[in-house]
């Protein structure tokens, strides 16, 4: 069966995830829903990176099989007409391999946070940046997250139900910038690793906020990470300033 | 009475507009209804543009006038607690003279419409762009522009309900810039005069819109201005993309 590369975008918001549920809307679900209008029988399509709920996607990339020759290009304006009017979109799509994956042969994921600051709610951003009032001192943040960048075991921030078979992962980068947008200032985190624990960028941007508000030094990082204890870790923050940007392969599947 | 000055942020879609319509949401109306939470009683604010249905706003200026005198910061926090869930913010307050006004004050009002190009539908920006499927020539719509900046007569350029007493309008500036966001390409086109006639913003994006795609040459812009015809415009272009930045007065009732 002919396998291609899809690279999609979601608003995480009102999804359950990525994850097909039996009784929650995912993307899967919805994407699944769309390939079987498209060539109708069940479909199971796989994902790099299986989001929580109300965490987003610039770049996901999944793949699916298909029983006929598509043009890659036919194939995802066919399936965006199906999947309106759910916030999902195939902004690219490839041929691939036949023993390609889009979770297995993945060698790096980059996920981007946005954490506004301002007093006032969100009005065009609701659902899309975490807010707190108070502004965050960068330098200090940057301080912390330099303790985490490298190979690390990071019990401490992971969620309890993670079934990653180790706790041992190199984060490659971590970079917060902050951003004067339309909104006000905005922390923008840029992390990459090759994988990531369930919740591990949540309990960064967390405790990383903790040490910008000035409520813990920036060394507390590095003794919550030595600690390997998941109450050392700081409050995981809330998903929907969390952006699942981009995928890395051997090769680009999407290159031209 | 003592009068305040409130700089306030919507999501226009949902809203019939900015002003209160007896069946329908309205920004005004939801502000007045927080108003007389307050302090119960009628309320009646005014405000430095009166935007259309689904236009949103990053800065627009209101005025309300209070029996009691009110701490600015508890005003807003009291505000955007009322607002909840309306998608209106309250982003700063500040006390003003008894013979200012929001509207009659106002020397200049800032305007951006955004307009992203791509294939792929919305996701995160469904609402707050106006999507168009292919890109766009910068340079010629930069040229089109050209023609529009001055003092003119606008009337190709002004919806045929316009109610302003007269077409003729200095445009201060019209720039267009592209900027490579998450979801693509995206032309921003800012704005700036003293007042603009009923959809004059949208029908100057949709004319040059016409321009950037090849439709139109550029000089085109020019022959549709001086034939102060409604029926030279191009088309217009829809609401979503458009923000109402910010209010220039005589002196900024907002600076601390």
């Amino acid at each position: 069966m002919p396998r291609y590369a899809l690279k999609v975008e979601y608003d995480g918001t009102g999804f359950a995830g990525w994850q097909r549920q039996a009784d929650q809307p995912s993307v899967q679900g919805a994407i699944e829903a769309a390939l079987a209008r498209l060539e109708p029988r069940d479909h199971t399509i796989a994902a790099a990176g299986r989001t929580d709920a109300g965490v987003h996607a610039r770049g996901q990339v999944a793949q699916c099989d298909m029983l006929k020759e598509w043009d890659p290009f036919r194939l995802s304006e066919a399936l965006n007409h199906h999947l309106k009017p759910a916030r999902v979109a195939i902004r690219d799509c490839a041929p691939v391999a036949d023993d390609w994956h889009a979770r297995f042969s993945a060698l790096e994921r980059r996920y981007l946070f946005r954490l506004l600051s301002r007093r006032a709610p969100c009005t065009m951003e609701a659902g899309q940046v975490w807010r707190v009032n108070n502004p965050l001192d960068l330098e200090a943040m940057r301080a912390g997250a330099a303790h985490l960048v490298g190979h690390h075991d990071f019990t401490t921030f992971r969620s309890s139900i993670c079934q990653a078979a180790s706790p041992v992962k190199t984060l490659d980068s971590l970079e917060i910038t902050l951003a004067e947008t339309d909104a006000g200032p905005e922390y923008q985190f840029r992390l990459a690793a090759r994988s990531f624990l369930h919740n591990q960028v949540r309990s960064f941007v967390g405790t990383l906020e903790r040490v910008g508000s000035g409520a813990w030094p920036p060394d507390r990082v590095k003794d919550a990470l030595d600690a390997r204890d998941r109450a050392a870790c700081g409050p995981v923050c809330p998903p929907q300033g969390l952006y699942l940007m981009g995928v890395g392969y051997p090769e680009d599947p999407f290159a031209r």
